[in-house]
């Protein structure tokens, strides 16, 4: 190897797919820190101050709120395995490849799936689950708040109060909605909640910020069987992350280092400042999208403003497209996943993505990279449109 | 939280534990390097080059080498549980806290396990592990190269043969073992092995490399059921890190380019030279530990290069002497942990810190807070007996 390999010098990247997004210089500069030991009186502290900012990003005051050592999906099945012991039924509302994810998670499980379908690209509505809930009676449901793959955002502000209606728990997929737009874990009455922190908080991927409410950690300290998974026990977690401090896995140090300064720059900017600079970003960029001729797969008022999907016009050779803003722009979108692999791009304005200049870059980008296409564009219209919203 | 946190700035540490070891400079940087997309034609080639060099690092053709994106734990966790079926028999043999963990997640697995016990800091000799399986006839069998908890080196050479003759896969942790002391999975016939980033490769902690055998592969492809684990599922991630390319969770970006530096710093020094390096500074610690009237808690002959575990000397305050060690010199040693907590340090000489300063300013340090416990100590002698080896 050594003859070979020179150092990595990556190409420089504007990261606008589906994540990770950019990461602020402050949080890139804080994983040079030299380490200290996972169990050094500074870590402790550190992991202390961790928690409370996920408890502040969350909006909860669940005691049992930290960050798990893995990636998004990791805070998935730690939800998952932790709530469900063979035999438990669980429904999950499936609309796009996170909600199918969490079938394939909830039955190594063990647990009964009951799916409730909507077409790609669409929410479901409060009376479906609510159907749902009232014939399956499970014990738990998951829903993604945000399905990165279709760019649909689904209403969950009275699923809580529903669920506890039927003793059923609610697991919420906040993975590309946390740090971006509202999330109210305490008020919606969640009571598992998972995240990844490459998404709108712009750390790098390596965590997956995770919170369980009391009614939750009834249910995981009263299980009949051992979680199946060790690594992700939150019984065993909790003492390490509580006032035991007893070792279960050796941390992962430099990512908790930037997952607190990146929770740093969120408080200093203002959850509710940062949720108004996406929407605004996502609105220009639509006002953009649309000028450019090309349509959101989700519905009007259902549009996520941290990940847009759009469909991509006919005739327009989807590799090509993203292969030239990457070889020519140094822009990176994402193409579509499952059933809408080569039928959407997944423009992503999260975190310190969501920025004025890159709604403009992408925008001028895709309109020359399109009349390349044969696309027809007036030229300028879509920057237009953008200035516009940014001027009202 | 935003204004009751400053930024985090850590006390200077060394890091003589059991894990993180100092990371050199060039890798902490590594680390500062902007992200690109975990699909990025660039990162691609990057995890190339990082299969490469851990193959290089096993020293093995397998093709099914990579890296989990998890701790060391999750890579004991993924061996076991792609390889384990419900009803599955597995043999672990247990010395310390990392075989006692194996038997734990091999449980959870849905393992019939079977337990062969040796006392803490002994070693197994290859007559017992034969007569367990001849008795036992496990799918697999489970033991760990370097116990972190007692310090003590089991000699593993000929157990994949006796596993071959007995139809058993051999999983073998190296965690604090890979990149110290020799490791040679195809040499050994190892079916499936694990290690950690934070120990002998000196990278943070954050990834765990496996690597598995064609007969591991076989078994694991070969599987009635799903794995019970879709984050550590080997069959999905093989599709990722394989020639499809295709997206299962997002890679840890960050960790990997620590990894790759890690790697190449690896090589640049060479494997041998590493390991006798690592042979040399332990050879010299023990010189000075034997002069301050210590001895290891592993028998001659057993004793780990990379983890020194030592008794601690009557009538010495165990948390007193760590404490002082950390506040007045920025050392940190471990502690005791399970049958050993309270009764021996754990004194790391991995990677990066495996060094002839280390081994000076530990030996020095540890003198005088010795006797400030009253412990009576020739002044000087330690460090002059580590004098000697290295002069000699």
């Amino acid at each position: 190897m050594p003859s070979k390999h020179n150092a990595f010098i990556p190409a420089p990247r504007i990261l606008l797919g589906p994540g990770p997004s950019d990461v602020p210089p402050r949080v890139l500069q804080a994983m040079a820190t030299p380490l200290v030991g996972h169990l050094d009186p500074s870590f402790l502290s550190l992991m202390n101050a961790v928690q409370d900012g996920l408890r502040g990003l969350f909006r909860t005051d669940n005691q049992m709120t930290l960050a798990i050592s893995g990636t998004g999906s990791a805070g998935m099945e730690t939800c998952i395995v932790n709530l469900i012991e063979p035999g438990d039924s669980m429904l999950v509302c499936v609309n796009g490849v996170f909600g199918k994810r969490m079938t394939d998670v909830a039955e190594r499980a063990g647990a009964e799936v009951h799916v409730l379908e909507r077409p790609w690209g669409e929410v479901f509505s409060i009376e479906e689950i609510e159907e749902a809930l009232a014939k399956h009676k499970p014990k738990a449901m998951g829903i993604v708040h945000a399905e990165t793959s279709t760019g649909a955002w689904q209403p969950v502000e009275q699923l809580g109060a529903l669920c506890r209606e039927h003793d059923t728990l609610l697991v919420l997929d906040t993975v590309t909605s946390l740090g971006g737009v509202p999330v109210e874990i305490d008020e919606w009455d969640v009571d598992a909640v998972y995240s990844g922190t490459q998404k709108c908080l712009s750390c790098p991927p390596g965590l997956a910020p995770v919170s369980f409410s009391s009614r939750a950690m009834h249910a995981i300290t009263n299980r009949q069987r051992k979680v199946q998974s060790w690594y992700l026990d939150i019984n065993m977690l909790a003492n390490y992350w509580g006032t035991e401090r007893a070792y279960h896995h050796t941390a992962p140090i430099t990512m908790n280092y930037a997952l607190y300064e990146s929770l740093r720059t969120i408080f200093e900017e203002g959850l509710e400042a940062r949720w108004a600079r996406h929407d605004l970003n996502h609105r220009a960029l639509k006002a953009g999208i649309h000028a450019l001729g090309m349509r959101y797969t989700a519905a009007e008022g259902h549009q996520l403003p941290t990940l847009n999907a759009v469909s991509i016009p006919d005739g327009v050779d989807d590799a090509a497209v993203r292969m030239t803003l990457l070889e020519d722009f140094g822009i990176e979108i994402g193409g579509g996943l499952g059933a809408f692999k080569g039928k959407a791009w997944r423009i992503g304005l999260m975190g310190h993505s969501s920025r004025k200049s890159n709604v403009f870059l992408v925008l001028s980008a895709l309109e020359q990279v399109l009349r390349k296409q044969g696309h027809t564009v007036e030229p300028g219209a879509a920057v237009a449109a953008a200035s516009n919203v940014y001027d009202s």
